[in-house]
């Protein structure tokens, strides 16, 4: 089965205490369709300006992202500087110029209205409900969100996760949405509020899973560099999901399978700037990857 | 075969969050001691005052905790009183009183020397090489310390270090010893200091374990309420190399298990102010939540 995703596509200026890239191909979208085009094939919505370069075009065509949702608008694609401290948790940004972006509208063509794996990005709560009106048998569903949108427009948040499956945010948003400090408590009042499984990305300690009856945690890959920690949650995301859909498997192991697996991506895309890693990552990569992580977590390996 | 610690016994009063509790007994190898009883005699090297009250002292043998190597001195039992913040990762100390053990001397009875697993609870790195002095055949050495001797008696440290076996310190303490920001490279460089095994606790986060072909990280058990953290590593320890010293198994996987059992006994110490989960803890308790840390990490569970 096939993924669809909404959300940003945008070029990111990046400095790091490892180094810098200049307007280096990135965004939710982005991240989220090559990672998951490992896996299955990919419908991305999302909106670029005019001046996306069309080697772009082709890179994202070649991995299999079906790009009849994207759209090119007259003026420029969005723009993202920013600077990670020496703690690479933290980050300031320096420029944003949301351009095309500022007035998108997510419009299906008539081709994606049968999605039935669909992954909500980070943008407006509001666009991301308008995504699944267009859908006409919507199956599983995954959503992101961010601060910005747990402080200003919570009614139409909560509004949304009532339609949404899988909802996969980091610690601190759990944290925010809920109200709660501890990740079981957050958790918990999560899963009242919609979703029937929310996983918490926890950066360099993992993800951990929750639904009604079963708690998962896996760590994340312990790498002795993190170039550019940008992209990773998106990327952790398009590989659960991009297997999700491929296996087509929903169970308590199927998850715990795609768990592993968007783990798996996040670890190599920080390896390198932007995109970079996940541009010359192959499928042995991955299962060797995979296999060390089975090592890593077995209390009883050896 | 049995355990031997050395380390600090102490009454704690402690404030949480969640309330307080008024001289509760406590000290690092007390909260090992105890934790390790689960699994294997222990024999206790520690001083306390002529205040220790005899019920206490009663709790212990009876936990199958040898006291002969436990100093009856002139004076007080070592008294701390701390309070911590909501974020429970955060405490101030309001009050130290070393008393009797400001100027405890390790004296291992002659019974002791020939223990062959021991642990070496956060104390001076003197008085810690002082203990492995008096041992006859020493087999597996564990080690803590604390930010004061990194600090302050780096050179004693680094002499110890080459004479231990296991290193258990948390995150913090790694950065320090190390000099490096990043976990692996803050363990692989811990690993040419002497020890073959680096543990690295985290906090809510888990453990992580370093060898050098080996890697191994488990989260800690995700609970709903913490009530309060004293002494969680020194718990974790103490069912660590409790159970080590029982299997006789230093295999990996032998580790591995041990290292669960570990995370076990500290899941329960901090459901409760000072050691009073772990006074009403039986062994059923315990395999439960074994089982239940193989369901939490097991990546192809159901």
């Amino acid at each position: 089965m096939s993924i669809l995703v909404v959300g940003s596509v945008f070029f990111d200026s990046i400095e790091t205490p490892h180094g810098k890239a200049q307007r280096a191909l990135g965004g939710a979208a982005t991240y989220f369709s090559v990672a998951a085009s490992f896996f299955t094939p990919v419908r991305m919505v999302a909106a670029v300006g005019e001046d996306f370069p069309k080697a772009e075009m082709d890179f994202l065509a070649k991995r299999g992202i079906d790009l009849s949702g994207l759209q090119v608008r007259p003026g420029l694609t969005g723009y993202w500087a920013g600077r990670y401290h020496e703690d690479m948790n933290q980050r300031d940004t320096l420029d944003l110029q949301l351009n095309v972006f500022a007035d998108f509208q997510p419009q299906l063509p008539a081709s994606h209205r049968d999605a039935r794996y669909v992954f909500l990005a980070n943008i407006d709560p509001r666009l991301q409900s308008m995504v699944l009106d267009q859908l006409a048998a919507p199956g599983l569903i995954g959503c992101d969100t961010m601060n910005h949108w747990i402080a200003g427009s919570r009614a139409e948040l909560e509004r949304l996760l009532r339609r949404v499956g899988i909802l996969v945010i980091n610690d601190e948003e759990a944290r925010q949405l809920s109200g709660e400090q501890n990740v079981v408590r957050a958790a918990r009042r999560l899963l009242t509020m919609g979703p029937q499984r929310v996983l918490i990305k926890r950066g360099e300690y993992g993800v951990i899973q929750f639904s009604a009856d079963s708690v998962f945690a896996v760590p994340a890959f312990p790498l002795e560099e993190v170039f550019d920690p940008t992209g990773a949650g998106d990327t952790f995301a398009g590989g659960f999901m991009g297997e999700l859909a491929r296996s087509g498997d929903n169970s308590e192991k199927g998850l715990r399978r795609a768990i592993v697996y968007g783990s798996v991506l996040a670890s190599f895309v920080v390896e390198d700037f932007g995109l970079g890693r996940l541009r010359a990552l192959t499928h042995e990569d991955i299962e060797r990857r995979y296999r060390q992580f089975v090592s890593l977590t077995d209390i009883n390996g050896a």
